[in-house]
This record gives structure tokens, sequence and C-alpha cells, in this order.
């Protein structure tokens, strides 16, 4: 097969998946091909349509086909409570764990200058909108990244001027984490957050 | 969101993709909707189009969107020699190694009556008339496993009315294996077809 046969193009095609490289995407379109035609079209006919569709929530800033996102059409959530994350797979992780009922902002990314991205990108004059309707807390839920920190900084002055309450998720030893393999700075952070018993 | 979201049927579609659980199915679609639009849209059309018009070449059964496939179609190949292989991957694997210059018959499969796969899924009546075609060697590149051994036996015995040379690619040590690590099964059969140095 040449590099321009249809087969040789969809494996090229294939590549763009993150974590898919010349062997995977190989077996994927061999596989399609030789036993799953069906499974290929409704992906095709899927995926065309949610690049075309899929557009940000005009409220919260997450991936979504509606104008308002389900979560933030949602009446039955506390809305005092907002919750600033980086990604929209930061939202399905914690609507997963069930551990939380308010709202959402999603940043779409940290801060990182040296990437271009910068207080307009992540939609803070957004966000600081939204904290005006009737939020009490607002949730720092950022990663302990170098971004993330920046990121969680940055909101916290521009926000302090908004009179609500900011809180950061704590930082500790995750479930099933023995001390032994856990960084300094992560038991720093741990003792630091100590609750009494 | 709820299960009937785009990005939810889109995650679902991503599944009919082979080693993609859902939180690989997650990380592709948010990947594209957040970073690579155009890949994705260029995925869709590409594998649409080649759901729709890839067939398998009437020569040699290997998958291609002509009705005779480009090695078959070559001029410049050894046309006494057929190598028989199960997969169209295994085609791209020999030649990928650069060290075969013949003509292939792709089985698109292997015997395996409790699958339903019989010589006619196999086209072994096919591959009989191929051989007739001037071929003076068939050699059979079929998996070593009980499978492939059952295949291989079954071609050896249909096609020796036919008075063509046969023969089975070499089993043996990989390049780079260790002995120690090397199963008793490939050992006997490395050293029954041992060579003279």
């Amino acid at each position: 097969m040449n590099k321009t046969s249809i087969i040789d193009q969809l494996t090229e095609a294939f590549r763009c998946l993150p974590g898919v490289g010349p062997k995977t995407a190989q077996r994927m379109v061999l596989h399609l091909l030789e036993r799953d035609r069906e499974g290929g079209r409704r992906l095709a006919a899927r995926l065309s349509q949610a690049m075309d569709t899929v557009g940000q929530c005009e409220s919260c800033r997450n991936l979504t086909e509606l104008s308002l996102c389900e979560i933030c059409a949602s009446k039955s959530r506390d809305e005092e409570l907002l919750c600033v994350v980086e990604t929209p797979a930061d939202v399905l992780a914690i609507e997963h764990s069930g551990s939380y009922r308010g709202y959402y902002f999603v940043l779409m990314g940290s801060l990182s200058p040296i990437d271009g991205i910068g207080p307009e990108e992540l939609g803070i004059e957004q966000l600081l909108g939204r904290c005006s309707q009737g939020v009490k807390e607002v949730i720092l839920a950022v990663g302990s990244t170098v971004e993330g920190e920046a990121t969680a900084h940055y909101i916290a002055e521009v926000a302090k001027p908004l009179g609500i309450q900011l809180s950061r998720i704590a930082r500790g030893i995750p479930l099933g984490g023995e001390l032994e393999f856990v960084d300094g700075g992560t038991l720093s952070h741990a003792l630091e957050g100590r609750k009494l018993i």
C-alpha cells in the first residue's frame, strides 16, 4: 500500500488522538475494517456531529452542545457554591465522586504566560461576573502544579475585593497512599492541614 | 451531562476501538474538543470514507479500496512465490521487514470450527485457484497458535495434489531472545530446525 491509500490516510488521521502511535493506529484501522464497520460508521457520524455542534456553556464555559450546560441549567444544586476547575475532565471527575452539589466554572486551562495563556484566555472577567450571582463561596479546585498554584493565587487576588469566601481543596496524602512514598511537599501540606479528631 | 448528551454519545462510540476503555475514550473526546477539532473532523471524514469504500482485493483478499490491491497489481514482484498469511496486519509486518518480494494471499482468519470459521470463510478454494497461476512455492506464514497450526496443516493437505512446493516460515528463538526465557516448545522447534554453519 502506498502512502496515499485510503487505509494509510485513515491510519494517519487516527494519530491525532492522544496516546495513539503508528502501531496502535494501524490496529484500530484494521480492527474496524475487519470486524466492526458499523462501529466505525457510528464513530464517524458522532465525531463529525460533535466537532461541529459542541461549544461552550454561556455560564460555566464547560463543553456542551447546549447554550447552557445541564449542570448550570439544573435548579436543584446549591447556588451558593461555585467550584473553579481547570478542565472539563475535572468537572467529570468531581461529579463522578458524587461529593459536590454546587455549580462549576471551567477555566479551560491554567495561567501560563509562556504559552500565551493569561487571565483573558481563562475568562477571569466572566468568573468575577458569575461570582456576583448569589455565590457565597468559591472553591478553587485547581491542580497542585506550578500553573495551578499561580492560577489559584491570581484568582484569590482578583476575587478578594468582592468579599466572597474563597477556599482551596485540601492537599495531603491520597487515599491508600503510604507515607514512605509521598514527597516532602505533599507531607508538609498534609501536616499543615491536619485536623483534630 | 446525562447519558444522551453528544459528548457522552461520542465517548461511547470511541469504545468500539480496541484497547479503549471509558477513561481513554473520555480523554480522546476531550482532547479533540479542546485542542484539535480539525483533526477530529478529518478523522470523521476519513473514517466514513474508509468504512464505505474499502473492500477486499479480488486476487489476494487483502483490504483495499481498489479491485486489485497495489501489491497484486505490481508487475515487479516474484510471481513464483505466494505467501499465505492470516491477516492484513501480517502483510504489513512482512512488507515492513523488507525481506520478501513475492505475492500474498490473506486468509482473513484461521481455521476455528468453534467460531464457525471453516475452509470456505478462509477462501481456500480461491487460494487453490491462485496457486495454479504460475506459483512455484507457497510459503505458509501463519501464526504458531493452535489455529495457525491447524490452518497450515489443512492447507498443506489440500495443496499437496497440486504438486507445488510448500514451506512454512521457521519457528525458533526470536532475535534478542534469551534461551532462559524461551518456552520448551519453541526451543524444541529451534533445535529441530538448526542449521549447519
